[in-house]
């Protein structure tokens, strides 16, 4: 099959109490589709200006993620700077600067809009339209959003909510868009509005997967130095759609390994600033990881 | 073997999003023996006050709960009361009346003293340490605490702490305690103090389970109604420390299970006011639920 994302390519400036970086590698497309390339060859679609290193570019497509929908425009890379203090399931945004992104308005390569899987990360709800009208007919269409689209662009948001197959969501996020503090009743308020599952990320508490008739928990790696958490969910979500693209099933048994593997890869992501930990992974290690995931909660 | 509790026999007053109860049985030793007592027949340690209603020491005692320890002195029982919000892991203490416990020091009964498993639930840490010199020669004691005790009697805890195999705590209570924010170094701190295991209770999220060389994670029963949270934490320890009694062994297999047979035991107790749910519960229902939770986790 064929998986392709979209979302931002940017740089980061981030701060978490183990230091400050200035200006690195981020964004959720990058994220989803490093995290993604360890089981399938993702395409990616996004924008970044001038002023983004080469060498990043060839990094993926080293790892065989297709690039063709990656546009270079003048001027400059999307920009994002948040802080993180002691709990790592808060962050706040210091600064946005959408720059190239502003004005982005893909146009698919032809063989992206054959797609079978599609992954809408968080960008505008427009846009996330906008793409999955390109595409001819995707099997399995995934979403993600964040608070200030649920709170600028409500009705665009769910008007993309109803065409989707899954929805990733942090807690914080699913209560401000449910107004349900209950996170199994706001699991199933947005099940009610189109998607056949929901996927709650907790950070450091796990995920909970809701479908239509089974729910499934998976952890978080208990991990002792969460030394930047950014990009956590970006990867949980490509492991899990990379993993599905993989096995070609969407079936219960494949979801479940599909949202473990999301957790392992998440719970690489964090334990060092930015792609890094990315970057030196090996498959071998998820492995290993994903075995110590069963040992956790095995009894 | 045997197993003895001592904390308190309560009227809580509870005000909760599903409603609000004046003057019903609550207590950590109520809650704790309850839960215990699908497994053992837990002895139960603690004192009530005249107005105490004598159906609820006769339902104690129809669950085989040895009562012998159990004070009725003049004056008022113990009350408490408290408020919880949306969010069931947050909970304000409104009022505490000690009442009868305000001068309870209590003499073991002879039989009690050569217990084998001694829980210490949430009480003053000097009413801890005297209890637990009057136990002959445990083979398991663990304990409870709480934010009061950590910021008003850091030292004497410590002394019990020390001396303990299990200690059970909340996040809150962890992170207060150690002053560190992750609770896997957090629990490690507590394992360097003198415990061979501690529980981590984390509410809606589960528990953490650390021991010397493994963590095991355990969930909390996904639910969408938390009609009232008050006891959870020590029906957990009562499934939990029950268990253990019954089946005469603390390795790590059985930990594990004993882990998620507190946290079904904690899932049952909040799906109803005080001690209702409790009070109708099968054991059948608590063998079901536990089937629930590997399926869960399972993939």
């Amino acid at each position: 099959m064929s998986l392709i994302v979209i979302g931002s390519l940017a740089f980061d400036t981030i701060e978490t109490p183990y230091g400050r970086r200035e200006r690195i590698i981020g964004g959720s497309c990058t994220y989803f589709s490093l995290a993604a390339s360890f089981f399938t060859q993702p395409k990616i679609v996004g924008v970044v200006g001038k002023d983004f290193p080469v060498e990043m570019i060839s990094l993926l497509e080293n790892r065989g993620i297709d690039v063709q929908g990656l546009k270079i425009a003048s001027g400059k890379t999307f920009h994002w700077e948040g802080h993180y203090g002691n709990d790592p399931n808060q962050r706040s945004t210091i600064r946005t600067e959408l720059n190239v992104f502003k004005d982005f308005r893909p146009q698919l390569p032809p063989d992206y809009q054959t797609a079978d899987l599609v992954f809408l990360a968080n960008i505008d709800p427009d846009l996330q339209e906008d793409i999955l009208f390109q595409v001819k007919k995707p099997k399995l269409v995934a979403m993600d959003t964040m608070n200030l689209w649920i709170q600028s662009k409500p009705q665009p948001l769910l008007k993309v909510l109803a065409k989707v197959d899954i929805f990733f969501a942090n807690e914080e996020e699913i209560r401000m868009l449910t107004e349900e503090p209950n996170l199994i009743k706001a699991g199933k308020m947005i099940l009610s509005k189109g998607p056949i599952l929901v996927v709650i990320k907790k950070g450091e508490h796990g995920a909970l997967v809701l479908g239509k008739d089974f729910i499934f928990v998976v952890l978080a790696h208990p991990c002792e130095e969460v030394i930047d958490p950014t990009g956590a969910g970006d990867s949980f979500a490509g492991g899990f759609m990379g993993y599905l693209d993989k096995v070609k099933s969407f079936k219960e048994s494949e979801i479940r390994k599909a949202a473990v593997f999301g957790s392992v890869l998440a719970s690489f992501t964090i334990e060092d600033f930015g792609m890094e930990r990315l970057k030196s992974l090996s498959f071998k290690e998820i492995e290993k990881r994903y075995l110590q995931f069963k040992k956790l909660v095995s009894f």
